[in-house]
């Protein structure tokens, strides 16, 4: 058996689109305006993006990021620790750490590296990393890293800070990270960060908040440590930028002396090339329209709670709360997958998630600043004239 | 001691900085024609970007990543798997299979999590991972995922294939992935692929070519792979965006059976945004003059070939062959860092390595298309003017 083996015999994706169910790799020809995207020369309802306030098409942002390119080229070409770092760079760290409240920003370029660079960097051998048991996979994979220079790994149980604090008393040493979501991307729900401030402090342990999707739609912006008013509380931060921020990258908040120690150490951030020139100015661009908007960072939150009672009604199993994503549960594979094809055929695309993406099966809808009470009620009469189709007739194509 | 204890003990950064030594991060305001970019206020001579085919910032590339922002938005926001693939990421990966002679290509958001994905998705529990003891972080990183979830790590000796069959002879298994880049970036040289293919081909191991820095630049555009007339006998390669192609992200190429399953199953590749659409435009329409001007792909080489022999004549030590790289070696930190600072004040900007970028003290200057004859013989009178203070005179400021 050689290496390649494995792929020769992966069959699922085959089966699942001999099945006529494959959900993946939608090929979109364009986004338009208010929550529509163009797929099969037709345009849908897109209710699978985290575009949460909209701002991928906004013309400030557009116009940014065009600028950007004319002035700077198409790429860094390099790292920005030799090369490749800009004016562009320094100038969104700085704007980030003052509109978030932390000393200072690291770009990176892209969300995963950002946990995966933090993560692997601050914590090593003698360290422990304590997870949230449902935390993204760039944690994970990162926390991975750790434990191969020597860190423990743990899990706690899900937005459980007793269960965490139990663990956090009999650890051998107080070296330790905790690190969660601000919102699930996946559960829909929030973190208790209070409660887990306090978990931390007491004893002595550094908590990393990513909050790449709250950031824009939660707290008036500012995410979910603002939320909960834990400004100056959480010493870690991270988000991602292709959410709310409209573009690819992500970013680390922290103390001025975090920042430095992992502009100089993180691998993903000396080993990849400068965040590109256009990203970069459509983050900055699509910050600015965030604090100047800041009455409307919970349009998508509200559009979420209108669309997650509305389900609820109807008689779907819906999950999460207080935050732009409506997780809509099923009871296995068949079943989510023909619901997410039923939608779209009506014109709806919401993203059908499976493990190792999800512990169960489920359609991830999020809601954005785009989606207005009338695009929702029109969905909403979709989901009750297709209950049945949905919840109760899997298809079994052949 | 708490988890950032290690931040704020960190001093070698401070301690550069007040030696008035600290070549890292400079803040370029922007990027001019012919190889030039503005560094405080000023046009400087850019020689330490991997823009080999001066493409970031030609008119057509620049204007592709314009119209793509304008038809598609500033970003993704969302992974490809769920709702963030375009047709834009379909056509470049077919047109990158095309080129460079594979059935089916898979983008990544980084060149750093191209690698990542690749070699930490493939190689697992019973496999081996064979790496040059020289090559990039981020083939290393990957297979220290590999590691975690239970593959054996190994290294051969740079350029070595001796070594590596020695190893491969008395291996436990054949399920080995064989990791090398095809022009390595910081020493300047190439991989010897035929030897390689030859030995991976005896024993049933499995040969990545990380080519990065030779697609664009060698091989009439196509790379290491058909620079050495081995089409069609390595089956993995990948390559960044962010050096000749102009741009930010990455791919990786194989059998179309590999692809779908990487596809699926690649951790970066699932849990990150799809590539911007301004990234992707950009190094698709690079690729498309890559493709129109073969003819022009040695320039950068060859630019390179004449500053490495006029600075070995002047007495530099100098590395590498028949790559755009050219590295120069230094005795210690103080002299790279020393000769950096002293080009930097004449106008030209080098990237100074040290360890662990660099096994050793280097500059590495690297060539591109733009880099004209004139540019460079100006270039070898300031190193030729300057050779005293570059290579004997360390500073000792306070």
């Amino acid at each position: 058996m050689d290496l390649l083996e494995k792929c020769r015999a992966y069959a699922w994706a085959d089966e699942v689109r001999d099945a006529g169910l494959y959900p993946y790799y939608p090929a979109f020809q364009g986004a338009v305006e208010g929550g529509q995207a163009v797929l099969d020369g037709a345009e849908v309802c897109m209710l699978g993006s985290s575009n949460y306030r909209a701002l991928s098409s906004n013309l400030q942002v557009v116009g940014a990021a065009q600028d950007a390119i004319a002035l700077y080229g198409t790429s860094t070409t390099g790292s920005r620790l030799l090369n490749g770092n800009l004016d562009l760079h320094e100038e969104l760290e700085a704007d980030l750490a003052n509109y978030l409240g932390f000393e200072a920003a690291l770009l990176f370029s892209t969300g995963y590296t950002t946990n995966l660079g933090v993560v692997s960097c601050l914590a090593g051998r003698g360290d422990q990393v304590y997870l949230d048991e449902k935390a993204h996979a760039s944690l994970i994979d990162g926390a991975r890293l750790s434990a191969a220079a020597g860190a423990a790994v743990l899990q706690f149980r899900h937005n459980d800070p007793d269960d965490l604090a139990r663990q956090l008393a009999t650890a051998p040493t107080r070296s330790a990270l905790v690190a969660t979501e601000g919102v699930f991307s996946v559960e829909g729900d929030l973190a208790p960060v209070p409660e887990l401030v306090a978990v931390c402090e007491e004893y002595g342990a550094t908590l990393l908040v990513d909050d790449a999707h709250g950031v824009g739609a939660i707290g008036r912006g500012r995410g979910v440590i603002h939320h909960f008013g834990m400004g100056g509380r959480v010493p870690l931060m991270t988000l991602s930028f292709s959410t709310s921020l409209a573009s690819q990258g992500g970013a680390v908040l922290a103390d001025a002396r975090t920042i430095d120690y992992l502009r100089h150490t993180s691998r993903p951030q000396i080993f990849s090339s400068g965040l590109s020139p256009a990203d970069t100015a459509a983050a900055h661009a699509s910050l600015r329209e965030i604090r100047r908007r800041a009455d409307r960072a919970s349009d998508a939150v509200a559009a979420a709670e209108h669309l997650r009672a509305a389900l609820d009604a109807i008689g779907f199993d819906v999950a999460g709360s207080d935050s732009p994503v409506v997780p809509v549960r099923f009871s296995d594979q068949v079943a989510v997958l023909t619901a997410q094809r039923v939608l779209v055929d009506h014109g709806i695309h919401t993203s059908a998630l499976l493990p190792p993406a999800c512990q169960g099966y489920q359609l991830r809808i999020a809601c954005t600043a785009a989606h207005t009470p009338e695009v929702l009620d029109a969905v909403i009469g979709v989901f009750a004239a297709l209950r049945e189709d949905l919840l109760s007739n899997p298809r079994r194509v052949a």
